[in-house]
């Protein structure tokens, strides 16, 4: 069964619920459990005409990293685990940085919450949906 | 914890490990598992003019439906799963008959294989994904 298990944090009122489905398959397995925030480092903004335009910024400044550190902190004792590793890193998108990070740590179960798919959201697609594709190990889609 | 897991099998040779990983998130939930193999009645055929046509046949006939349910009872064995539910189902799409059988018997865990998504793939999605969107639960998606 699973050993090493990431759990990809958002901030929503969500993610509580999630994350307490994280804790239980981890500790039903037995397994390490890891939370990780992206922060990505791309965003698209309106341009001046109304166009999607990529905006390249610098790095996310040190203070937005913190304060990222700060919520996952927040978020782990919410949940009542004290010795997750507790991630916050940036990334070009959240899919890569949730892929890049379960590679490198070798995850076997990246769990994720996944809303269902209306309106906008069925043409943007979603982080779960994301995920799914370039995961190299399984995943699992929390319903919310 | 999961009460009621339900594992999505088709009849490749990944089948097996997808069940098994099945298997042992039902063991240690406590929870019921059940098998699906969904038989679609509508096919794409290529018509006369190349032109790809949905063909809209009679509902399968018994033979392939008892094909279905013999396969299905053939895994459940090599699985040494013996109380598991075997559901045979035809429905229009893998997805509906999946996401049907998982509201009609209040699921709460789609379990089903995922194959990375190259070349063609990429254009038709995949069952994991088509699942993912409709799904009224949590879907795990186990790598193959």
């Amino acid at each position: 069964m699973y050993q090493q298990i990431l759990f990809a944090a958002d901030f929503s009122e969500d993610a509580l619920r999630v994350g307490e489905r994280a804790r239980d398959i981890a500790r039903k397995c037995g397994a390490k459990l890891s939370l990780i925030h992206v922060v990505e480092d791309v965003n698209i903004s309106l341009g001046g005409g109304y166009e999607l335009l990529p905006v390249l910024p610098d790095l996310p400044d040190e203070a937005l990293l913190q304060e990222s550190r700060n919520a996952l902190g927040n978020l782990a004792q919410r949940l009542d685990i004290t010795d997750a590793g507790l991630w916050v890193v940036n990334a070009l998108s959240t899919k890569e940085g949730i892929i890049g990070a379960a590679k490198d740590h070798h995850i076997d179960l990246i769990v994720v919450g996944s809303h269902g798919r209306h309106g906008l959201a069925l043409l943007l697609g979603s982080t779960a949906n994301a995920v799914l594709h370039g995961a190299p190990c399984d995943v699992l889609a929390v319903r919310i």
